[in-house]
């Protein structure tokens, strides 16, 4: 192993705050049993004499949230750079058009970022099927315990089928969560093959059949200038009485006033982990109704959950450094499918 | 398929109602499908002799909540009798202690019924660990989008410990289902040995040790003379500051008062299934405080989920039916120590 550790040389380039939440000292001692660490204490910008220095050195990139840009300087400054290794989800931010024109291999921790929202979309899943969450807050207003039955017929995470609009690396994960429990799960994506559906192991349907048809409906779309609204009041009206939206993707996907007013009518519930715009006026009705609950953005990487995206970008380094192949390269040609 | 289709003569035992609810027709045409159905319309008595006639020839009773006693006098009207298969999860209410002296072979549905428990617990563990049901609540109530990461430190489904209290039927399902997470899993159970926490993947440790170190606590214990109050005061003293604390079990095997002390200190959390007694007074303090919540025993099976264990049912009488041995056979010296 000590013959192979000194293969990659490393830099880590984000603001210090954000390495002190993302990259603890045990992670980097990971990283640094496998590689050769330029330096611990990382690069917030790429204009001083230290960044300079560690620059010329440096091989791969490991970067963070709020990473300073790789434009064309940068890359003149780093002959010898031929990756960037981000732990995070979106490389938009400090990935330059140059970057990819010189060739430089470009990864993402978007699979780790995956993990916590579809874990939290299948949560939200087994408790829409049971209403627990309806349930508890009539429980909890009354103060008396009744029968959840009484109430809610039809309950039940058995016979009842879950719709995934979206067969994006999450829509993908919460497919492959679903298949541990007894629900029939169905998949529209204009870009999905029907072999791909089949080594999914799911039914590929219509976005209008899945609408109508499924019991819970979840959004894992990418935002694009395509699929703004694509979730439109007329779908929302095709919704089944008693069905449950869940929205861990973007707000702008769905025609949030279309939603709001089948939810009024009360035979629909949400679960809306994002919202337009992300701060709600104090006045919307979607603070109000029972048949909402709100989380502000969380589905995704949070606090322990953060250390998954570090220890993702760090086996990506090790990986290089014992002369592997990176596992979760981004394609050029995918940057415009992404969110 | 016809030739051995009549091997078996089933008898329906439960009141009508109870029929209704979990044996629908597709369900009784799958059980027809592979054995000889006496009756469609269930037995709610073993008297009449309507109930005489068909007991004379069942060699199986397929029975439901609420299914009359199979005492002596049922015996000795049932000479062909070899099969009690029960469509619930425990058979202490109907099956009398002649079955047993007799060797009539019982099944249950326990482990059908276990799976929707289990499900209910994994989804209240991974929205504990990201205190998902705080943060929507505290958004609902201030009507104001906010970083959910700014109030609660810790969050996150990495790195966090998960203790389960007894490796029972349910929490062996719970262990099972939670190796699709990236959270240790260890077990508390002075029934099970160290070879079968090998084979089940996890780490045995004390209850106290469990109590004092896991992120989330949840029970599934059975309610035993030995296990009332099990979850002491002193235990529940010993549980981590911003634990969340799980009960789908029974009410009386917490002390309610200690857990409730504990709530009000602020620095615990819990998922209550089940208390004690079942209907709380209006002005229990466990109503009130925003970090408990409350549902009304629904963990286990409700609505299309009682069909499932209906099913469990018949793929007993279709083994049998074929000459197979019964899958979920309960044995006799196991009764004390089931729920």
């Amino acid at each position: 192993m000590t013959g192979s550790k000194r293969n990659l040389k490393v830099a880590l380039a984000m603001p210090q705050a954000v390495a002190d939440r993302i990259f603890p000292a045990r992670v980097l001692d990971t990283l640094e049993s496998g590689t050769t660490l330029l330096n611990r204490e990382p690069m917030p910008e790429f204009t001083s004499e230290r960044s300079l220095a560690i620059l010329a050195d440096a091989q791969a990139l490991v970067t963070g949230w709020g990473c300073a840009m790789v434009n064309q300087a940068v890359l003149d400054a780093a002959p010898n750079l031929r990756y960037i290794l981000h732990a995070g989800g979106t490389v938009k931010n400090h990935v330059h058009q140059a970057c990819w024109d010189r060739g430089i291999q470009i990864s993402t921790a978007a699979d780790a970022n995956s993990i916590p929202v579809a874990e939290y979309t299948v949560a939200m899943v087994i408790l829409a099927n049971k209403r627990v969450l309806q349930v508890a807050r009539k429980i909890h207003a009354q103060r008396t315990i009744s029968h959840a039955e009484d109430e809610f017929p039809f309950l039940g995470n058995y016979n009842k089928r879950v719709g995934i609009i979206g067969a994006s690396k999450i829509g993908r994960h919460v497919i492959h969560m679903l298949k541990a429990y007894e629900l029939e799960v169905v998949v529209a994506d204009p870009f999905l093959s029907d072999a791909e559906a089949t080594v999914l192991g799911v039914s590929k349907v219509s976005l209008e059949e899945l609408c109508a048809t499924s019991d819970v409906v979840s959004l894992h779309a990418p935002s694009l200038p395509s699929t703004v609204n694509l979730i439109n009041a007329k779908l929302i009206a095709s919704f089944k009485p008693g069905a449950t939206f869940i929205n861990t993707a973007r707000g702008e996907i769905v025609d949030q006033d279309a939603l709001l007013a089948r939810v009024q009518q009360d035979d629909l519930y949400a679960v809306l982990d994002v919202t337009t715009p992300w701060e709600l006026p104090s006045d919307s009705g979607l603070y109000t109704h029972p048949n909402v609950l709100l989380t502000p953005h969380m589905a995704g990487s949070l606090g322990s959950e953060l250390e998954r995206m570090a220890m993702s970008t760090v086996g990506e380094a090790l990986r290089l450094a014992r002369g592997e192949a990176l596992r979760f390269r981004l394609p050029a040609d995918q940057l415009e499918l992404t969110a």
